[in-house]
């Protein structure tokens, strides 16, 4: 079914992680057949080796490695596992399947048997309990292979939706995303097989919350300002990042990004930029470190005499629309303060603005004050006077 | 802005929402003119005037009424809400507005300034305070005009999503379904508006989870099938439902669910069919009443004799695939077990077997058996011979 029905390029990527896969493990193997010991050499995922880098603005993985033996108990079951997982998601490559994390844990869920030395009696082990167990292989396979799980077309939901100014090739299809109608295009889950084939648009806006952008899509604002409108819908999926850097990096096109006012926007705006302290050995492909944080800012709300920038909102606004923030608010944005790519002034300015206001403020307001204000006035006002942070 | 950017088929439905709710407000004015005290009379939105009509099969709201009147101390609150929020929403409408519920949250928060009686000291009294009393006279709105939120272009956020042998009109644009490459089209908020062009398939099929979804399309399931592919990423959304119902409805194709065999899943099942409990009173444009849930089934899992049907599952597999039931899914499942909408005998056999072997299945488990399976045994074999519950 899949030969007829898959696209060309599916069939083309397979064939290119086909080929990475077998010869990685064949080095493995060779090693093995020479008479060493069986193991895997694989770069270390832990915190203390995520480093953040302040040329590339990236958090990346450290050089530090780590030595997963068949012959170290404590690291056998893990070499076990994730050979396991190698050779099925190779037969999945073969078979033309599209896995997910999900079934490939339920596809290499079983039980083993073996004897006990010395008694001699049956033991038994499953694979894996649970899927966290052969995501972290995963990862390691992904690190030690340097292909991304989505070159395996291993597959995943996917959140991230995009309209504008743009053509893309996309599996044996050429689709015109200024012609989705009052709908948009849901980006699929393996975006470096995306080709642009034509593009006339002069930025990318990024919009966290989905409902705004509805709005700005419905108004039409990616037409009037030769836009490319992006929506997140909430924390950025793999996808929706590797297509946001793609846009940036390829088509040389600026990337500014909308959150709400509080820590957890702006976090999401650092995962855009930066990477996630979790997927680091990603970064340098998912991340966007030209990415700039257009608001909403504490200093849109409050103004600045620093920065002699006057507030979006009056007094009667700020009082209708800010919320109190919550402990936990406070919490992150204490920890926000401290990660190395908050530490510049203009994030210190706006962060301490925060642990001083203790408010926040949705992007909803904005568009509360009037549709138009937020996409007539606010955001081309903003990128005009270049009123954003990198 | 809008007049340029908008569809012509929104101007079209701004025009029709602005005529219904100028007439409807202006009978309550006329009434008071006459002298009436000012009152509104609306359909009663409680849990007691819910009604499940096994005629219809479909959740709606009774016949029961209550009066919100000016002059009631207990409802002036509530009265003042509903004229203001109407009041919002025909000025949005006039503007080339696009609000979301949120927004028009903030819209209308504000502070009422007014002289007590007797002592004339000054008194504040906020519009309201939180979302759920703004939504909740919206809810009156709708059900006093007789006019659906989308109708009035409110918007929100929208995770539906389809690909498929059809056709259609959205804005000014007609959108191939079938061109969408490995990507999708992302359901618009307001689906209604949507207009058939061209139908090529057979059947509907609704996954309940997006990377199922993503794993079926890419597989190429509906070009070999001639089928609608559609997900609801999880809960339906009020689009992705009446979208769905169209589909039935309109041009008379069947439509399957394939959700998680769990009590929450065969609710989401449900909601598709029968309508959702808190909107009962949209059931008759939302729901659709045809729907058929394909699985997954305890009696996929464990074949039954009553039915003479074979298990899909090996012993061995079930071993590995089946998830013991949590707490609240026992629970769950007892109350579905008393909804009249369950009370079917096949229904009734399902959620029995769920409650004696204590035992759910994720979808993602057929997949983890095979892609193939899923998509060229499971699903046509079931559609085949009719093994469905309807």
């Amino acid at each position: 079914m899949t030969a007829v029905y898959s696209s060309k390029v599916d069939l083309q990527a397979r064939e290119k992680a086909l080929k990475i896969l077998y010869e990685k493990f064949r080095e493995v193997l060779k090693s093995i057949m020479d008479g060493n010991p069986p193991k895997l050499v694989i770069k270390k995922r832990t915190l203390s080796n995520t480093v953040y880098d302040p040329e590339k603005k990236l958090l990346l993985l450290g050089d530090a490695t780590f030595e997963r033996s068949f012959l170290d108990l404590r690291e056998a079951r893990k070499f076990m596992q994730t050979l396991l997982m190698a050779s099925i998601i190779y037969e999945s490559l073969t078979n033309g399947e599209y896995p997910t994390i999900r079934d490939l844990y339920y596809r290499g869920k079983h039980t083993i048997r073996y004897r006990k030395l010395p008694s001699k009696a049956i033991g038994e082990e499953n694979t894996w309990e649970e899927q966290s167990e052969s995501d972290s292989v995963i990862r390691d396979i992904e690190v030690f292979t340097n292909v991304l799980r989505e070159e395996m077309l291993i597959l995943s939901k996917e959140k991230g939706k995009v309209v504008g100014e743009l053509k893309i090739r996309s599996g044996d299809d050429v689709i015109d995303l200024s012609k989705m109608g009052h709908g948009a295009y849901a980006i699929e889950p393996t975006p470096d097989l995306i080709e642009f084939v034509d593009v006339n648009a002069e930025f990318v806006l990024v919009i966290e919350k989905d409902a705004v952008f509805q709005q700005l899509h419905r108004i039409g604002f990616w037409k009037k300002y030769r836009a490319i409108l992006v929506t997140s819908a909430g924390q950025p999926d793999r996808a929706t990042r590797r297509f946001v850097r793609r846009l940036n990096e390829e088509l040389k096109l600026p990337v500014y990004v909308i959150s709400d006012s509080d820590p957890y926007g702006y976090y999401i705006y650092s995962v855009f930029k930066t990477g996630s302290i979790t997927l680091s050995y990603e970064s340098e492909r998912l991340a966007t470190p030209q990415a700039r944080f257009l608001g909403v800012m504490m200093t849109d709300i409050f103004g600045s005499d620093k920065l002699r920038k006057k507030p979006y909102l009056t007094e009667e606004e700020r009082k209708n629309f800010i919320i109190k923030a919550k402990e936990r608010d406070i919490k992150r944005a204490k920890e926000l303060r401290e990660y190395p790519w908050f530490k510049s002034d203009r994030w210190q300015l706006e962060i301490d603005e925060f642990l001083t206001r203790k408010v926040k403020l949705e992007i909803e307001a904005l568009a509360g004050k009037g549709l138009k204000f937020l996409s007539d006035r606010y955001i081309p006002e903003k990128i005009e006077v270049g009123d954003w942070i990198v």
